[in-house]
């Protein structure tokens, strides 16, 4: 049952040799979901051997360059690759424009379709969802609209324990069970009234990765996110800096750990890392006094949930 | 007296591993040229440690992501690296509508002044003259508008040879002098007249550099860039997929060889490998064949005119 994350870039807006700018690959199941798409995303999913065939849907944060300026190379590869899939994308209204502006004029009519979903970044409220997972907007607080995502996958059904089930079920009995119903008992055969809850253990609960963009420290995000496995929140800045933080809509390595404490989050991944810091050591020390589950969110890195 | 020109990407429009989209970069004396800017470019530039600051000007051939999906993120830094001196960008109608589209969804108000000269790809003109370099448009034939262009440095002047000048010159006589004028006789100091020719050696010509972008072969062109020293044309594809060369608007290792040959270059690079190609030595070897004065235009590549 997968649920993996991996780690595209963790830089932000100035370019550095040896980061990249934001983007996440998310795997549930079958599922393939690319989370911002900074320039020169493309060559990040080649470098790791992922199929741009397999990307259902693109989520974009803000319109901010290191977000999304890699979408339009995807995009246009997609096609020369003969993709004829739909895609949906979800981001903040304008990208649409943005895109259909550029495919326009560089004469490109996609073999795809393109859903586009404009994402109401002031809003809590689902976004998109299919059979493995419901996504959710978060409101972030920056300089520009900007949302962040939360990821649930879809309800397991609970397991069925064959040690507990009587012989000579049906097909169809066996199914209506799976499905969580009961059975009545069956006086043709006999057999008693079969309660699901006593032939079954509990599914586990859905696992849950919470996408924090940029935004600046927020306590209030942290009643949205509750409980998740597995936080992502931006760190742009140590706190030595937190007022050049606050100032232009970014956060600290502490006050992320802070939110991941107040979430009562399972694992916090920090990135978005400022180019100043060309070590990230201080970082990671930083959040880990607040929250000790906390990791650099780094190129490359791939976590199970 | 510097005239160098720098490979940033060797490849087309299919991303590969170990190859990057097109971009070149034309350095005469202090003036920096962008030639092209695919996806990834500023990255390409800071590796090579070349600041953005430098660029006066960006030249870019037409509207394939694989030729300018690079610039929204230059543009981008550079502002954020404060850049107050003006730019200017030189392409195809349509490009000042794709970055200003963008820049407005991205709420960029860049702190520089870009100016934008669009081109008539389908005509040899003058589009760009500073007092370094005079820049051609060169028209190329490719499945969207796309021009090549044509970089000439400004003539030098003749220089003075020390031992052919008669003492006691004034500084105005000298740089008369040094400005190509021919002087009177001075009937007060009994000096003969001075022809220009008789105390100076002829400059060097202009050096030149011809761009030819994505384009089918051409023949035409050849008398747009005789006698260029520098010739780079694009070699998509092995002689033996002619027909695709063709069918695609591109042209083949061999043919942009002819083109070489035709014109009298001094030199050629090809470039803009197809990535079905993983090696480039049939490449050479098919270019070299007709014009052996060729060279593969690959990643990093420095070549001193």
């Amino acid at each position: 049952m997968t649920f993996e994350l991996q780690i595209l870039g963790s830089g932000s807006a100035t370019p550095m040799v040896g980061r990249h700018p934001t983007a996440q690959l998310l795997a549930v199941e079958e599922g393939r979901y690319l989370i911002d798409c900074g320039e020169g995303t493309q060559l990040r999913l080649l470098e790791h051997r992922r199929r741009l065939s397999s990307l259902r849907v693109v989520f974009i944060s803000h319109l901010h360059g290191d977000h999304f300026f890699g979408l339009f190379g995807l995009l246009s590869t997609m096609h020369l690759q003969g993709r004829q899939e739909p895609l949906t994308v979800v981001g903040p209204p304008g990208l649409d424009l943005v895109l259909t502006t550029q495919a326009f004029h560089s004469r490109m009519q996609p073999g795809y379709n393109i859903t586009f979903v404009p994402v109401d970044t002031e809003a809590h409220a689902v976004v998109y969802e299919d059979a493995l997972v419901r996504v959710w907007s978060l409101p972030m607080h920056h300089r520009i609209a900007c949302a962040g995502y939360l990821f649930e996958e879809q309800p397991r059904r609970d397991k069925l324990v064959k040690e507990k089930l009587p012989a000579g079920l049906t097909p169809t009995e066996l199914a209506q069970l799976a499905q969580g119903q009961d059975l009545p008992a069956d006086p043709a055969t006999g057999r008693p009234a079969l309660a699901h809850a006593d032939v079954s253990v509990p599914a586990a609960p859905p696992r849950r990765y919470a996408f924090c963009s940029d935004t600046i420290y927020t306590p209030a995000l942290a009643e949205l996110v509750q409980g998740v496995d597995l936080l992502y929140h931006e760190a742009t800045f140590l706190h030595d800096m937190r007022e050049r933080a606050a100032q232009t809509y970014h956060s600290t390595a502490r006050q992320a750990a802070e939110l991941a404490h107040t979430a009562d989050a399972h694992r916090l991944l920090i990135g978005h890392f400022s180019s100043r810091y060309k070590q990230l050591d201080a970082h990671l020390q930083e959040a880990r006094e607040i929250f000790p589950w906390t990791e650099l969110a780094t190129e490359g890195l791939l976590v199970s949930v």
